[in-house]
């Protein structure tokens, strides 16, 4: 289970990712972020700050509270 | 219009204390955050981090996703 909002986050940056067929790299470079920056949001190992939540939402195309938006089982399942 | 991101958040988190008839000092107290801390996100003076994010959304008892929805103009208008 995501516990923390660090996780929630995290997996929804690398779901929206891997659905746009970005690697870590690509995303990194489109929100001006550095590549193991990205990795480290996507494992939350980083408290990662709201402007560059807001470059990554911008460079993933989607809306932020949807990086914020708790998935439900089914879809880490699928994931 | 709010054109940054910590802008609607700043918004949010100030529109969901109001709701709650909660003064920025009690929003802090209950959040384990300085009152000039809540000042300055609701000012969008603060470059906020997630787990403060988080600290602010459990205190408020809103999901995080809804701080970062933002507002309708009417919404604007009528707070």
């Amino acid at each position: 289970m995501l516990s923390t909002l660090r996780e929630v986050l995290g997996y929804n940056v690398r779901a929206n990712r891997v659905a746009r067929k970005m690697s870590q790299e690509q995303l990194g470079f489109a929100a001006h972020l550095d590549r193991t920056f990205v990795s480290q949001v996507e494992r939350a190992r980083v408290n990662i700050s709201v402007d560059n939540i807001e470059k990554l939402a911008k460079a993933l195309e989607v809306d932020p509270s949807r990086l914020f938006c708790r998935p439900t089982e089914l879809e880490r399942q699928e994931t």
